[in-house]
């Protein structure tokens, strides 16, 4: 590790899933690891237990390298990057009490939803509301289960930068024996890409859970990136391959494994829950349930014809019967 | 129905699940089916029991529809259209007897490997050696396992023929409650498709055999199409959207399905069967294990560097070890 990286300050915000993954590949690599949690109960589980109470309690850390704090202006204080990694309905109620500036520090994103009410990704917000200049922002996506990673095995992530020498220090402090990390230009698609594709999980858990089987599955599957592809190319119309690993790959390991949080939701819903029962019942934010309401205004604003997204959103925001909307959906499909 | 297709009189030459399934689908729109067994044993038990002995043996027909016989000659003078439905390497043996002249007969296939020791495509063995004019011919892919069939779960299957009258036919023979079936002019690409796919599943049975997991899965399937495109683009370099269920979705299933006998053998042999044994546990034929030595000798002799098959050949042909062979792989995907 050169200089550089490893002088380099670094502060994770979440104490999730993916936060604690997250922290644990910084860990490879860095010295030291801020890291900004909810509550005091669970800072004070981390600094006594080198692990996270509530999520991949397997992993466990070196105490030496973690600075675990409940305060996010102590965590931007001290960090030249930081990354935000919480789901995207408490982004806002996390940042309110935030008093440091952003502006002069690297800001990556993991979040893979919209500011709630805005559909708003990420990064226009950090743009637009906190003055972070578009250069230092940057996004981390691709096929990456937290609980793959608290196994150590083997993943691909994608850093988005604008700036390529910011995408080459996300790589170094990202990179490790489990994690291979390409970089890419497409900030807007790979963001808009994280957020979309658990969308369509929650379509294949419906599917999974009406009783449609692998055949169907890999027709639905097949035609979600097909409308991804078209939903990016409006949305942000530049050259990208929507099959590399960060587009298609990840809406495969979100709409395949049982890991996805969102295609639990769905299989809930296609088995009967009702959508609220479902959600009652979930112990992890399925991002996807409140991206859909924020995607289908984008989709309506922009024209598009999104069969699947209309779908999903009738069934989770009309009380539409899953069974009919699918069998309605099945007919446009080939 | 109309006339014209109820009229058509259609047989079947094979007795595996795909036949079998294929001669259900069949029975629900046609008064008759032709279909031509492997053996005596067979025929009489499906006369007698109205099931297959050996495959989709849950499935019950209506002996009135079924002319069962064990002669291809018989199947193929008393057929209009004559569907060849049987593992690539059991083809030449079947048709070794056969009299009785293809050439005004529509053929479609739906085997999907290649002639061995040929590497030739069963449509190019048909056009060259037995004559049958190009608008004759056509073929059955998409992504369809038979066991899916048994249990009438709705699946998506693609027909490919030049003629698209004769398309027409096939779509009108082959659509019910269950199977929605797309034409396509792409005769080639699909049927290669239907081919290479086997060797994808290959490689993701062997990564799963070998403790890779839903985020490794992820991209080796991201990888693997972008693999499966430049190899169509050279053998056959017509537009198509390689998104298209009859592509990619073909792949998704075989590679992500636990139906999947290739995926199954592949799995083996990640977790330290030899290639061998594991052929030898199987009951049905993984037409991909054929099918690798084939694809390479194309590949080679197009001058196409296809890491994932490279490494599936070394580990099937060369008796290369799958960790190490997989470890070389994962620096080349991304």
């Amino acid at each position: 590790m050169e200089t550089f990286t490893s002088n380099l300050r670094v502060g994770v915000l979440g104490s999730g899933s993916f936060a604690t993954a997250i922290v644990k590949i910084l860990c490879e690599n860095l010295p030291k690891v801020n890291w900004c949690v909810r509550n005091a109960t669970v800072r004070n589980y981390i600094q006594q237990e080198c692990r996270n109470p509530n999520y991949l309690s397997s992993v466990e850390f070196n105490a030496e390298k973690l600075r675990v704090t409940t305060s996010i202006n102590q965590l931007v204080r001290n960090s030249d990057v930081v990354l935000l990694v919480i789901p995207s309905i408490y982004l806002l109620d996390a940042l309110k009490d935030l008093k440091v500036s952003l502006k002069d520090k690297i800001v990556v994103t993991a979040i893979k939803g919209l500011i709630p009410q805005k559909c708003q990704i990420i990064t226009d917000y950090l743009k637009e509301e906190l003055k972070v200049p578009e250069e230092n922002i940057g996004v981390i996506a691709g096929p990456c289960h937290a609980e793959e990673i608290a196994l150590e095995r083997l993943s691909y992530i994608t850093v988005g930068f604008s700036d390529p020498r910011k995408a080459y220090i996300a790589k170094r402090i990202l990179t490790c024996d489990y994690v291979n990390v390409s970089a890419s230009e497409d900030i807007y698609g790979i963001e808009h890409a994280a957020v979309i594709k658990n969308m369509f999980a929650i379509a294949a858990g419906i599917a999974h859970g009406l009783g449609y089987g692998d055949n169907f599955q890999a027709v639905l599957m097949s035609n979600s990136i097909r409308e991804m592809k078209k939903y990016l190319k409006k949305i942000s119309p530049v050259k990208r391959n929507i099959n590399d690993s960060v587009y298609l790959g990840d809406l495969l390991v979100t709409g395949y494994s049982y890991f996805s949080r969102n295609r639990m939701l769905g299989t809930m819903i296609g088995k009967g829950y009702t959508v609220k029962s479902a959600l009652m019942e979930m112990n992890m934010v399925p991002e996807g349930y409140y991206a859909t309401e924020g995607i289908r205004q984008i989709a309506e604003a922009n024209d598009l014809k999104m069969p699947i997204l209309k779908a999903v959103y009738k069934i989770l925001y009309q009380e539409k019967m899953p069974k009919k909307q699918f069998e309605k959906l099945t007919k446009k499909l080939d």
